[in-house]
């Protein structure tokens, strides 16, 4: 997906939220958010959105000096997901629909504020997540769960770190032996990378990538040659929140985007209502010619 | 009021908004975005946020040649909100307190949504006149009626078509002879000039004058000199929304402004919470030394 011109100001305001988190100093926040302005002439519309976040991202670092400024919130994303697993762990064992539950939880992962600020606690993270619950999905769950019937081998994009927590119990309903997960190669913003993916277990259950990029989405030519090996050969690809949607969405191949529409531009270029809990297949147009065939 | 870095993201949006309601043209949109981004350099946060706006509507002007891209919506906000006042007036003619009611209703006139893309009708918009007066307004009411009753002269500073309305309500209410309105000397936004003032009636009730300027906001040295000598001998100001409160808050002498605090640095700078329907008057550190020793 490109950069609509709606991404720039949105970008700017989550610009200065970072900047104020990773620094208290007001001269940087200053000097961060003129330097953005100042990359106007630079900005490529046709790339996704998170190619701007990335280069972000990487001067923030360099001007303060902090190369993990998530570092404690995301540990704490984890934690507070964690403690919730036994419970919705006892509930998918006696769903009715166990993968159709578990999706709901993953999407509910990818909603749900996991308290930057501290001040969401175990028990207001659950009530969101059953608010979560109640949402219905947008988008063909029987034709996701015969894809999964019919993958030899899945890819998992996760996404932030706390969500991954929620992404082990979708990754426990899928075939075992099948999955490899990949989270990115570097720290970015709250995105899950292997300490986060290690932290909720998922090396247990399935194996476990890095991308080799610190893009928050996927943007190939960032990306290892070997994860873009493991993308191509892959028989089915699940893609999890907007990062992976922006930068994913006109692949061909066989990928379905699982998160919620968040702004107006993903769920506009999505074709779904802002705020739906989507589940997104691959077109005809996008699909790989293998898949267009069948 | 400085500008705040929150401002910038904001400033962006909103002139991404502005392009596209003047200009159906996408190069357009991009052309002028770019062009607000180059400034990054130049944005002076000294300058009260209104400054940056006044420039961004003259080249956005300059840009697609329409001169006043506001027009049609004004005239429609006028007509709607004329439509309203004979039964605003039967209530305030029955009212226990009419000064109160007509303050609350001259902060609803700066409240509700005038119904820029025709969707809104008149009984839509007394449904949000009514929940506007259901707001307590933050300030010291009393304090203002004695300032009303002790200034021979009062300049009434007039903020958006429509609103303007509801400001004659006001008007209305305050000693006949007394009153000047000034208006925004040209075109900005849907900021009110002489045209709309006429529209409601203004000039029948009050002296009607224009402070030279086309910033959406009350900046002297923008202003005619005959503005700014009315300003600074009139007894009372009355400043009506946002704008005003921008460019004059730190302004010495008898100023009382009238708004709802629709952002969040705005609502700090006042000290109010946000979304409060405020009246903040001259604070000792800001009155004109003749008020403070009285």
């Amino acid at each position: 997906m490109k950069t609509y011109l709606d991404c720039i100001p949105c970008f700017l305001r989550q610009s200065l939220n970072a900047a104020r988190m990773v620094s208290p100093d007001p001269a940087v926040h200053e000097r961060i958010i003129r330097e953005v302005l100042g990359w106007a002439d630079e900005i490529d519309m046709n790339r996704p959105p998170p190619a701007m976040g990335q280069r972000f991202h990487r001067r923030l670092r360099e001007i303060t000096g902090v190369r993990d400024p998530y570092h404690r919130a995301k540990e704490e994303q984890n934690r507070m997901a964690l403690a919730l697993l036994p419970e919705l762990r006892r509930e998918l064992a006696s769903a009715h629909d166990p993968l159709l539950l578990a999706i709901h939880l993953a999407i509910a992962g990818n909603v749900i504020d996991m308290g930057v600020n501290g001040s969401v606690d175990e028990s207001d993270m659950m009530r969101a997540v059953r608010q979560a619950l109640d949402e219905p999905i947008v988008g063909d769950f029987e034709r996701f769960r015969r894809a999964i019937a019919a993958a030899k081998t899945i890819l998992y994009l996760a996404d932030n770190a706390g969500e991954i927590a929620f992404d082990r119990l979708l990754i426990e309903q899928l075939p075992q032996g099948r999955v490899t997960v990949a989270v990115r190669g570097a720290p970015i913003l709250n995105d899950a990378t292997e300490i986060d993916a290690r932290a909720v277990g998922i090396h247990e259950i399935a194996e476990l990538i890095n991308n080799g990029s610190d893009a928050p989405g996927t943007i190939f030519n960032d990306c290892s040659e070997e994860f873009n090996r493991r993308f191509s050969e892959a028989d089915l690809i699940i893609a999890k929140g907007q990062g992976n949607f922006e930068t994913l969405s006109e692949e061909p191949g066989n990928i379905f985007f699982l998160f919620k529409a968040k702004c107006s531009v993903i769920a506009d270029h999505a074709g779904v209502p802002l705020g739906a809990h989507v589940l997104v297949g691959p077109s005809a147009a996008n699909s790989a010619p293998s898949e267009r065939m069948s």
